[in-house]
């Protein structure tokens, strides 16, 4: 078998919101996904492009993939990557894909003179957090995340 | 006294650099800056700007600053702002800067319809933490977020 990684294209929407579904199938969030072919292909394949997608094959089949955008660091006043989806489907794992994806990050990382590599994990996922952490990934569990959305969102812009 | 918000150009490099400084410093995590102004001017002003940064000025003297960038949600095939850095200098503290900024970047969001504003503070900082929970903003304290950074990242490039 054969695992090859390639940059997604407009072709492959369909399966990007796919995978999308699935992921949050699996962290039991499927009931925020609200995400359509239309809304992605406009938001990753238009006039501009927010975030870019690896897909990952086995011997030619999609088996999971990598949705990444950059960040900034002020502090090192340089580029990040911001991991948003990392998936394999439950049938391809325990095979070193999702390692591999993230290899190929790192990669990136290292092409585009990237700092860091970042990501959010759930707190109950405990097989990811392990894998992480013997990669030698850092949790940053100093920094609390917040967001402002809906509502909230809407009454700050009209203050 | 009229405050007024405007977008950096790269001659406000220097004052950018001041506030990072500065913003470390309240952080106690200035040892951590290696920015230079050839780098900032690079990242933020160069072929490829990573981040967008306002000033705050009142009477036309800089009293704060707000640097973002994009990040995004597949979830919701949609943009959002994410705020890196927030600051306010002590001595114009008190007047409503910080919520103006953060105001500007809600703003920001209605006019590109980015669904969320998003930004992370150290655990320590109670003041801060009141001050956007009382702007309806959600702690996302299910997530875990990673950093891989030097060594383990360069090894897992390498892999």
């Amino acid at each position: 078998m054969t695992f090859n990684i390639r940059e997604a294209t407009a072709s492959d929407v369909p399966l990007i919101l796919q995978f999308i579904r699935d992921l949050a199938e699996y962290e039991k969030l499927a009931h925020l996904v609200v995400a359509t072919e239309a809304t992605l292909r406009e938001t990753l394949f238009g006039s501009t492009p927010f975030a870019e997608v690896l897909i990952g094959e086995e011997d030619g089949t999609a088996a999971g993939f990598a949705l990444f955008f950059h960040n900034y660091s002020t502090f090192l006043a340089q580029p990040g990557i911001y991991l948003e989806d990392l998936f394999v489907k439950p049938e391809y794992r325990g095979r070193g894909y999702g390692k591999a994806l993230l290899a190929r990050l790192a990669q990136i990382a290292r092409e585009r003179n990237c700092g860091r590599v970042e990501w959010a994990v759930l707190d109950w996922n405990e097989p990811s957090i392990a894998f992480y952490k013997s990669l030698g990934a850092r949790v940053m569990d100093d920094w609390h995340t917040f967001r402002l959305t809906g509502e909230a969102l809407e009454k700050l812009a009209g203050s």
